[in-house]
C-alpha cells in the first residue's frame, strides 16, 4: 500500500527560493509568516494529512455517507467526525482568516500548500472546510455586522460548517435560470427576514453529522426581482436558527432530500436540499443587497476556482506517489540493457508516464503557488500599482489554475491507473479512486469550457488583452536568463518555451481578428487556448525553478539530487508537454470551420 | 435516457464504399457475404444489441455477479443468462467460425461490425463470447482431432464457454514468470493427461451460470520444462470433464476462489481460478506440443488484440451517442450569436468535444474494419503475394488498433462525462459507466506500452521497417487524390496528413539511428510513436472516406447529409488530431534524455 507523504521539499523550495515568501512575509499583516513559521506549519500539516486524513481516504470511498430518510439526516463515513474534530482543534480551519474572527491571518502563499496536503490526503474530507471557507468569505466580504457577529467566529473555528447553494436542476452553468424564491417576511422571532422555497442540487456537504450547525448560502429570487442574472440575491439560511446566546436553536425549514450516488469523492455527501418543504419556508437573511447575489458569487468565485485548481495539483501528486511506490516494487519484464528482471520503474514507458505525472504535478503546483502569492500581494501590498498588477495576473490565471490544473490532474490520475496495469483496475489497489475523484474537478465550480470562456471572453477580449500582454512581457527576461544559462538542460528549455509563447501570440492574433465577426469560431478555440496558456505558464514556472536550481547547485551543501531532478523535470515538461503548443495553435487558428458544420440532428447517423 | 442505435450507415458505407466488401465477398469460402446478406446480418445484430443487450448494460453495472464461497459458484447479473441463451440460439456466437463446427463462416469484415455492436451495447456481456472465441481459435489452430471433436461444436454453439488463463500474481505482462505446473498422469478415466496445480488471476468469465460447461485454456509448465518463455505449455482444462457421450460429466479439480471488485465491466465476472486446489490436480489435455504454449498464444493474440481494439471503437460510439442525446436536450446558456437559451449542443466547446468524440469513433472504426478486411485477404486470397502483403499490414496495424483505439476510446468516454457536466458524475446518468468500462481496455490483452513495444520492436525494428514503408508508400496515391479533389474541405485534409506522414518518417529515422546504441531512448518514444501511427492511419482512412463521399455526392439520390458530415468529420480530425503530429514527433526525437535522468528513489522528494 502507498501512503501519502507531503512533498515538503518542493513546497519549501517554491515558497522560499522560487516565488518569494520573503516578499509576502513583508506585507502588512503577514509579519508572522516567517520562513521558520512556514516550515513549522507545513510540517504539522504534513503530519496531520498523512496520519489522520490519508488513512480515512479509502474508508470514505468504500463506506460513504448514508442518508436516513426518516430524519433527513446523513451519517458520514467512519472516522470522519473525529478527524474533523481534530482538524478544528488544531486550528486548520482558520489558517487564512482574520485574527478578528479567530483565524491565524496567514497569507495564501502559506495556506495554499496546507490546502494541497489536505486534498492530496483526502479530497472528500477537504471539501467540507473548503465550502465553509467559501461561505466565510462571502460573509466577510458582504455580510452585515449582525451576520458577521452571529456566524463568523463559529465558522472560522469550524464548529459550524458552510455550504454554497447555487445549482438547481434547470440551472447549472447558467445561473440566470435559478428559480428558488425568497419572500420577505417579518416576525417577532427573526425580525425582518426572508422565507425561501425551492430545491437545490449538488450541495457538497449539504447535510452531515460532523458539526453542530450548517450555514447554507443560497442563491434565490425575491418576488419582484428582475429576470435573469440581475435578479438573484444571496441568503444565509442556517440549519438551526441561532439563539440569542449564539447557540443553535430551533430547526429551520430546510432539509436534505437525498444524497447522490457519485462516480467519486464518495466520502463527501452531495445533497439535494429542500427549502420550505414543510410549507413555512426556510428562514433566511440577505447577504449585502438584494439582486446582487451573483456579483457577490463572482467575487468569491476566484477563491473557489483557485482551490479546485489545487485539487488538480493534489490528486496529481497523490496518484504520482502511488504509481512510484507500485512501480518500484512490481517485478515484471527484463531491463532493455541489462537483461535481468527488474521493477517496472526501470522500463522506459513506465518512466515516461511517471515523468508525465511528476512534471505536471510540479508545474501545476508552481503556478498555483505563484498565483497564491499574487493574491496576497494584490490584497495587501502598500503600492497600488503593484496591487493592480498582481490582481491582473491573478484574474488572468485563475481560470488557468482551475481548468488546466484539473485537466492535468485527471490525466495524471488516469496514467496512475495505467502504471498499475491490471491491478490498477482492481478497486482495492487505490489507484482507481484517484481517477474517480479527479473526474469531478474539471466539472464543478465551472467546467473547463466555462473556465476557458472566462479566460478568453472576460480576461482577454474584454480588457483588450492587457493582462495577457503584461504576462507575456514578463517572460522575456526569463527567455534571456535561459539563454545565458550554462547547464545544457536549462538552455534546452528555451526553444520549447519560446515555441509556446509564439503559439500564444498567434492564437491572440486569431482571436482579435475573429472575435467580432465569428464568435463561434473564436470560442471553438477556447479550451485549446486555455491548455496552451497552462502549458506555457507551467513551463515558465518550471524554467524559473530550473534557473534557481542551477544557481543553488553551485552553493555548498546544496541538495544536489533534488536540484538536478528539478532541472530534469523542467526539461521533460518542455520536451513532452510544451511541444504540444504548435498543435494546439493549429487547432485554434485552423480548426473552427467544422465545429458547427454538421446539423445537430445529423451528428449521429444510424 | 440514451439508448444505443448501431451506426449502420457508417458501417455499411465503410464495408461497401470504402473498404471493399466486394473483394472480400469474392474470396474463396466467402461467397455468402453478399451485400444483401451483410445488410441483413448487420440489421439483425443491431436489433439484438439495442433490444436485448443494451438494456442489460446498466443492470450488469449496478448488480454485478455474486460469488458464493460455499459452492465456489458465480451468479451472473439479472437477465444475462436469458440474453446469453438468445445470443446462442440466434447463432451469433459462431458467426466467424467454420461451418464444419457449426459456424457460419463469415469473413471478419462482416463479423467485425457485429462484434462492435455487441460491445457498444454491453461490453461486460460481450467478453463471455469473446473469450470463448479465443479458446475456439486455439483449438482450431493447434488442437488434436480428439480435442476438436470433443469441444468445438459445443463451443461454437456457445453451449460451453471458454476462458484464457494466462496471468498469475507474479506473471502479468511477463509470462515467462508463469509458475502453474502440469504433471503428466495416466488413468483409466482420462487416458494420458496432465494434472494442473496453481493459481490464475484476472480470469474473465472464469466462473458463471450462463452455460453448462466452461473450457479453460491454461498456460502452465511441465516439471522438466526449460525455464522462461520456452517452457510454457497450453492446456485444455474443462470445468466438467466431458463424458463419452459428449455431455458434461464429473467436476474437475478447478474452481473459482473469488471474484474481483473492479472499477468497471462489473457485469463480467473476473475470477481467481484455483487449479488442483483439492489436491488431486485439475485434469488437463495439452494443446499441440509441450513447451510451445506461448507461441500458440501469440498466434491467437492478434485476434484477441484486434477485438479489444474494437472495444475502443465501441465505447467511443456509445459515449458519443449518449453525449449527443444529453446535449441536445439540456437547455443551458445562451447562443453566442442568437442570444436565446439553447441546448448545450449549440455551444462551440460542447460541439468541439462532440466532434472529438465522433471523429475518433469513426477513425478508429475505419481502421479496424480495414484491418479486418486485410485479415480475410491474408487468410483466403488465392494469390500468395497478396496474402503476404495483407498479413504484413495486419501485423503492423494490430498493435495500433489495440493501443491507439483504446486510448481514443478512453479519452472519448472521459469527454462524454465532461459533456454531461455535473450530471456526468452521477452514476445514474450512465456516462460514468463508459469511462469506468473503458479504463480496462488500454490495459488488458497487453497495455498500450506493450502494444507500442510490439509495434516498435517486432513490427518495425526487427523486420527492417518493410511493412511500415509499404504502408507509407500506399499513402502516396491518397495524397495525390486529395490534391486533385475539388471540395475545399477534402483538399484541406492534405496538409495535416502530409505533416503526419513526415513526422512518422522523422521518427523512423530517429529509431533506426538510436535503436542499437541506446534502446532506452528508443523505447521511450514507443507510445508517442504508436499514437502518431494511429493518428496518421485513422486520418488516412477518414481521407479515403472523404474522397468517396465527394464522389458519391455527385450521384443522384445521394445521402447528402451523411456524405457531407463524413467530409466535415475528416477535416475536423485532420485539424484537431493530426495537428498533434509535430508535437509527438518532437517528444520522440528530442524527449528521451530526461526519461531515466532521475534515480528511481529520487523521483519522490519529500
Amino acid at each position: 500500500m502507498s501512503s501519502y507523504s507531503a512533498p515538503l521539499k518542493d513546497m519549501k523550495f517554491l515558497l522560499k527560493d522560487v516565488i518569494g515568501l520573503a516578499e509576502v512575509g513583508s506585507l502588512p499583516g503577514c509579519e508572522d509568516a516567517t520562513p521558520d513559521t512556514a516550515d513549522a506549519i507545513l510540517e504539522e500539516a504534513a503530519k496531520f494529512s498523512s496520519e489522520v486524513l490519508d488513512p480515512l481516504n479509502v474508508v470514505g470511498d468504500r463506506e460513504g455517507p448514508s442518508y436516513d430518510a426518516a430524519t433527513s439526516s446523513v451519517k458520514t463515513s467512519p472516522g470522519f467526525k473525529e478527524a474533523y474534530r481534530q482538524f478544528c482543534e488544531n486550528g486548520w480551519n482558520g489558517l487564512g482568516f482574520e485574527p478578528e474572527w479567530g483565524g491565524q491571518g496567514l497569507p495564501k502563499l502559506v495556506s495554499t500548500p496546507v490546502l494541497e496536503m489536505l486534498k492530496s490526503a483526502n479530497l472528500a474530507f477537504s471539501l467540507c472546510p473548503m465550502l465553509t471557507q467559501g461561505a466565510i468569505e462571502a460573509l466577510v466580504l458582504r455580510g452585515s455586522e449582525q451576520l458577521k457577529t452571529t456566524y463568523l467566529r463559529k465558522m472560522v473555528a469550524g464548529t459550524w460548517t458552510g455550504t454554497m447553494n447555487l445549482t438547481e436542476p434547470q440551472a447549472g452553468s447558467d445561473l440566470s435560470l435559478v428559480r428558488t424564491r425568497a419572500e420577505r417576511h417579518t416576525d417577532a422571532e427573526n425580525g425582518a427576514h426572508y422565507r425561501l422555497f425551492g430545491q437545490k442540487i449538488f450541495i457538497t456537504w449539504g447535510e452531515h453529522d460532523v458539526a453542530e450547525n450548517i450555514i447554507h448560502l443560497v442563491l434565490a429570487r425575491t418576488p419582484d426581482a428582475p429576470e435573469g442574472v440581475k435578479g438573484i440575491s444571496l441568503f444565509v439560511v442556517p440549519k438551526f436558527l441561532p439563539k440569542a446566546d449564539g447557540t443553535p436553536g430551533r430547526r429551520n425549514d430546510v432539509r436534505a432530500g437525498s444524497i447522490e450516488h457519485k462516480l467519486g469523492i464518495h466520502g463527501s455527501p452531495t445533497a439535494v436540499m429542500l427549502y420550505g418543504d414543510k410549507g413555512e419556508g426556510a428562514v433566511g437573511f440577505v447577504v449585502g443587497e438584494e439582486n446582487r447575489g451573483l456579483e457577490y458569487m463572482f467575487i468569491m468565485m476566484n477563491a473557489a476556482r483557485f482551490v479546485v485548481g489545487l485539487e488538480g495539483v493534489a490528486l496529481a501528486e497523490r496518484a504520482f506517489q502511488r504509481a512510484v511506490h507500485y512501480s518500484s516494487e512490481r517485478l515484471q519484464g527484463r531491463d532493455l540493457v541489462e537483461g535481468r528482471t527488474v521493477p517496472i520503474i526501470r522500463h522506459p514507458d513506465i518512466r515516461r508516464m511517471l515523468m508525465l505525472m511528476k512534471s505536471q504535478a510540479e508545474a501545476t503546483r508552481a503556478l498555483a503557488y505563484d498565483v497564491a502569492a499574487a493574491m496576497d500581494i494584490a490584497r495587501l501590498h502598500p503600492d497600488e500599482t503593484r496591487r493592480k498588477q498582481a490582481q491582473g495576473y491573478v484574474d488572468l490565471m485563475i481560470p488557468v489554475v482551475k481548468g488546466w490544473s484539473t485537466e492535468a490532474g485527471l490525466q495524471v490520475a488516469s496514467l496512475g491507473v495505467q502504471v498499475h496495469g491490471g491491478m490498477g483496475f482492481i478497486e482495492e489497489t487505490g489507484a482507481a479512486q484517484h481517477l474517480r475523484d479527479a473526474r469531478i474537478t474539471t466539472i464543478y465550480e465551472g467546467t473547463t469550457g466555462i473556465q476557458a470562456n472566462d479566460l478568453l471572453g472576460r480576461k482577454l477580449l474584454r480588457d483588450g488583452g492587457g493582462a495577457m500582454r503584461a504576462w507575456l512581457e514578463s517572460l522575456k527576461p526569463l527567455d534571456s536568463a535561459l539563454a545565458g544559462a550554462k547547464n545544457p538542460d536549462v538552455v534546452a528549455l528555451r526553444g520549447p518555451l519560446a515555441g509556446g509563447v509564439q503559439a500564444l501570440i498567434d492564437a491572440l492574433k486569431y482571436f482579435v481578428a475573429t472575435a467580432k465577426q465569428d464568435p463561434r469560431a473564436t470560442y471553438a478555440g477556447a479550451v485549446p487556448f486555455l491548455m496552451l496558456t497552462g502549458h506555457v505558464a507551467g513551463g515558465a514556472m518550471l524554467a524559473r525553478s530550473a534557473l534557481v536550481a542551477e544557481r543553488k547547485l553551485g552553493e555548498s551543501g546544496a541538495d544536489a539530487d533534488f536540484l538536478k531532478a528539478k532541472i530534469a523535470t523542467a526539461r521533460f515538461f518542455a520536451e513532452h508537454i510544451l511541444t504540444q503548443s504548435g498543435g494546439l495553435r493549429d487547432a485554434i487558428v485552423g480548426g473552427a470551420s467544422t465545429i458547427m458544420a454538421i446539423a445537430d440532428d445529423k451528428l449521429i447517423a444510424v
